[in-house]
């Protein structure tokens, strides 16, 4: 068994949802047996590619499979320069497909190699974005009448309604108008003022009419000032929040602690971070309540089990990144994941459409609000390649709004 | 007097309240003259009558009973490995015992050695727990009818209403569902948003209709996380409770400081603390009201004298732990510390049975709420041993539920 | 497989080494399944063996094997008291015991679910106890001629020489006389400053004579008082040694602080340890190199692997206690665990005798120094019954000095 | 001159050196006028022209080349995740290019738009590497005779000697043995004893032969155990270090507290930082005396001004990251900042081989240890594509020693 040594490593990459997905494919000496592991940084995949097919791969190819604790060190010290995005994502692919083998070699599911479940399958929380009242209302009545109890409601988008090109002059925006100086660039406009209104003003209404038996979470997608954001809970504190989410960017977490000591709204906060220097006060001070870190995004399922381990010593609880912008094995990672910690709160959940179903089988299965991995050894996710190259990437697929202030500032987030 | 030494040691068992008790009985070269110790840990019982049977008899036999601290001091070394609750309630067994005597020899109460009383009786607060508002009612009443001035409200039971098993299907919790996943293992299930929903409303009954002449407290039990506890203790804020109990597990006491940031209610803890580690900080740092230890929790009179002495040196008053889990003879302990403590606050206090008179004799006499000791040498309690053996202890007789999330997860409380 | 289920728990104790050892045994509804795990308080067998028999074996019979993660959260909440000695060791004797089988269900050594490993070895150091420099120098080489490269060294004992008794009277004591009051109790007297004196001569003299390509540790056993622990620590400094182990009792680790202030000796601390709160604070501040906590005494490998973790976060390395007083099976589980951690230090190692071969099959072997496991499933170690009767426990085997200050004061160590 | 645009974007690679080198070139709708930055992160060189040509050249092109604050801002939000060295390097190319731009359009030096000097020159510090004392003495009076007053001194590599493969046996490093257990990994062993016996020697022999009028640093490559850092660093603080360079990891920068609090050796650090949250809280606490990061690993020149007027507001100055792995472009754009910044340190430099001169004019140059600039406008280096070309990048050229302890595991250095 620890002769199996790895023979080749591939990135696959497909598209059936709108964003580019990476898979690493990794086959070992023993026919028949290869592992899938989730490397998707969507937003720069073919940086990804590169670091995993230029670096990785001749690194990695001839070594056996079976020391991950050694490999993922090796690989994080190859590149000397580390703890980024698209490193950690190539890492991540490497790492959940030895994972996966290890799984396949026990034929034992992930979870059972992790020490076995504590649940038997893990609430998900669903997202809800109506451009108004009316759609809010329509999509969380949806959700419940589909058995999910959590869900993440926004109105417009992040940061509220927007506007793609304001050209410069003001434009329209839910109710109001944006005030910009001439010339102001091209971009996603959004005024944190009208936003904040909008926010509060929209779980006053959903409180109203759904009651409190509903579990809902709100994303600042770190779009306020520090202070913004501390009014922000402040008021929407009322609403009971199952939390809410990056209130905060990433580089300005100290100032958590003051959201701390004047407000009981749960705080969610991490998947912008790339490593344990992020997230290691913050945690240690028991300044957030769930942490939020994306599985891939910081290197994978060896370093997420650590993490989960660090925040179950602080209080706090895991509530893994992961709508769209991973591929299903990476979403199966993570339930595995969700499965074997004490301290798991919440998992964020996008359902798989019919696309992503033909390239993926074996995907988790929601049944009423719940996710159940299959039983199969590994991760249990297969992809069919000929089905994935049905959909191909590019960089040309990505489209991301600049947000940017009233004034033309532009935002981080 | 001072040659008086260890002829015997031997554990009592009897479980005349549904309660596997554990008395320690000393007894010397002095005919007659013996002493009486609780050492009861209910929930392991066999085990403490392992540690003072097999090694602490041995050890003790033939030492000289008047030299407590000495002794205290051996028994905790001679393990090596300490500071847990099985050897702890051993030791505790054996101190009260040499307490006992030691005020049988000087032919004084107990709290005549310790300096003598500073209050004439102790405060003490009863348990009234209802499974819904009229019960709740009707026992206050009762209480208040009684002479008492304090009183714990519970709703349903610990974490609230709760249901043995859902064999993986919703099941019925007061008057809602709970919700989990197929599988889910058995249990008593209990929802945290349910309970303190049911809690901040008991109170807000409970306040208007016995206003706020009446002092109440309330025990989460360590049954949420901590943000949550921060909520709930925040929406308890205007009900005026006595004190918040058990709000946090013993291991996220540092979360009290998040409490005490945000909001005036008092805040008790301590009946899992086994040693002063783990309250020393909080106690420092100011952040509980009440220590509320169990005695032979911590190894017995010795070592509370010293916590109450510590707590009056920063303004935190006591609370013992105390309900029906103990011999009379440690809620004699008790209340002898309580008369001496400046800082006591309150003394936790279930009554006693018929069957629990039959077998102790000399126990405590509560009037108008408040307790009073005899003024019998030592602690002032005997024991019938004839009397104990009619109620046999066994393993078997304790019945934990084992509460989980509704998700399924095991919950440490 | 996951329908495996716990048919037996039974407790198998054996003492063929001077030490009163535990071994948990459970059995599995497959014929031929079970697991083996090490549940060895020495100092208080019985009440371990009490705890598994009466609680855990009725609490898991019928369980599903495979949640681990469910089953020690179970195991540890049942109890309501918990986080001592006796109860973790027992839980412990459950939870390697469950690791030990699915080893065998994945057909894998322990390591390889715990990730593989990330070293073929561990380094290992032995103890050298000599009562004068020529015994100590003689043990030295002879170890160093084995090929070991770590040595712990005590003069005489803990504490240095030491007198079992002096009778209320001053006793010889290496060179120099201990004085003690009249009617000073038994025990085993030692002089702090008489020891501080042998240890840096002894560690002057040693490093004349081997020079420094050996690494050098020393135990304090907790029997300094902090500002003297302070003094020897600096003392020591240029010798340097590999680490100093216990320099502070468990109640006083606060202190480290100051050491590390004033001297760069690496610090190694936690045998005494029971729970989280115990190491959390003085890990988090780095006050410590080395955490050198008792497996079984934490609760198993389950909070080990957590531990671990925990510390790598804060660079501090594993240094798992573990001499005589553990079985092969929780040398086993230690080893594991060190071959799969980045931040392994080095392992305490004692050896293993004719007698401990005799009961216990697939042993860790060593060579040149380092430890090796075997590669067979679980992890890899199998108990004779018979073999292990033939050598009887009895808690009249324990005898522990009871170590005393000059003027009487029992220690805690 | 607001309306000059970006018209293109291209990636040129070249590795004269050895060492793959990536210049970002953006030329513009003004014929003629183009601006060169560095974007070189050496070890995953393609992810970083991935990213430059797929993502920020359509980002870019046809915006106005001025803007560089609004630009910078737009291309860190543009991937969401952010702050890890391939999208840092991107940007940087993109950045330093504008200010070439800039500088070009303005008709002045870069350091002339920064304020102008507040120096003429930079000390720079040169790199000696012997593998005994004899080619330590050479290259250091080689150094001195060439003018230079600051040497970086190494014996053997970083971590002292070291031997690429040991087979799982023994292996001679120096004068000594290497001790590894058997089925070792190949890699670059080394012994951190045997390293830092080495390093303390060494600078007392060339204090010796050299006296204290030279400086002298040293690199400790982040390949000690924090505690082993602390010793070194007090035991070299006789020798007067210009600084002792990345004494600890990233990962554990809190430790250089405990090396502030017990030597006052000059402490530099910073070039694997990426992101501002990991030097803030370092120099906040003023717990180094250099910050030496990587400009084009930080994101480039932007937010270098910014992080060197963040050093001097606590008093740290600056010792900029740059030897061979970096273009000539970088290395000038260091050198201008160094010019304009009051906290100056000192600066890291390789000198330049007559492949890179044939490639890159205009390069800056040394006089008596001082680096001097041209005084043409932007950075005043300019690139030669088709001697670039001459000199071919693969991923095959990186070769990195993979540093292994004794043990066999595994380090991130």
């Amino acid at each position: 068994m620890s002769d199996v040594t790895i023979r080749d490593i591939r990135t696959i990459t497909t598209n059936p949802r709108g964003v580019d997905l990476v898979c690493v494919k990794i086959e070992t000496s023993e026919p028949g047996l290869y592992g899938l592991g989730c490397a998707t940084f969507t937003q720069r995949y073919t940086a990804v590619v590169a670091a995993v097919n230029d670096y990785l791969k001749p690194l990695l190819i001839g070594k056996k499979v079976n020391n991950i604790n050694d490999l993922w060190q090796l690989c994080m010290s190859n590149s000397y320069w580390r703890n980024g995005p698209v490193l950690n994502n190539a890492i991540s692919g490497v790492d959940q497909a030895l994972w996966d083998i290890k799984g396949k070699m026990a034929n034992m599911p992930v979870y059972e190699l992790l020490g076995g479940k504590c649940r038997e399958a893990a609430a998900v929380y669903r997202h809800c974005e109506g451009s108004d009242m009316d759609e809010i209302d329509a999509q969380i009545q949806q959700y419940i009448d589909e058995g999910y109890h959590y869900i993440r409601v926004q109105q417009g988008s992040y940061g509220g309604n927007m506007n793609p090109s304001n050209g410069g002059m003001p434009v329209k925006a839910g109710q109001q108008m944006i005030w910009s100086p001439e010339g102001a660039p091209e971009g996603a406009y959004f005024d944190p003022d009208q936003y904040m209104d909008a926010v509060v003003e929209t779980f006053r209404h959903v409180r109203e009419k759904f009651g409190y038996g509903v579990h809902f979470m709100h994303d600042v997608h770190e779009r306020l000032s520090p202070i913004q954001a501390l009014r922000l809970a402040k008021d929407l504190e009322p609403y009971r929040l199952f939390f809410l989410e990056d209130a905060l960017p990433p580089e300005q977490v100290e100032w958590f602690e003051k959201l701390r000591n004047q407000c009981a709204v749960p705080l969610a906060m991490g998947e912008l971070f790339n490593n344990p220097l992020e997230w290691r006060d913050l945690v240690q001070k028991r300044c957030i309540d769930y942490i939020r870190v994306h599985l891939s995004q910081i290197g994978g399922l060896t370093p997420a089990i650590k993490l989960a381990n660090f925040c179950e010593a602080y209080g706090v609880r895991t509530a893994w990144h992961g709508p769209y912008d991973l591929t299903p094995v990476g979403a199966a990672a993570q339930l595995h994941l969700d499965l074997v910690t004490p301290n798991f709160g919440i998992q964020e959940f996008a359902g798989f459409t019919d696309e992503e179903r033909e390239i993926f089988s074996g995907v988790p299965e929601v049944r009423n609000g719940y996710l159940y991995p299959n039983d199969k050894p590994g991760f249990g996710v297969d992809i069919d390649e000929a089905a994935a190259a049905k959909y191909p990437c590019s960089p040309k697929n990505y489209k991301w709004l600049r947000p940017r202030l009233p004034d033309g500032t532009c935002v981080r987030a």
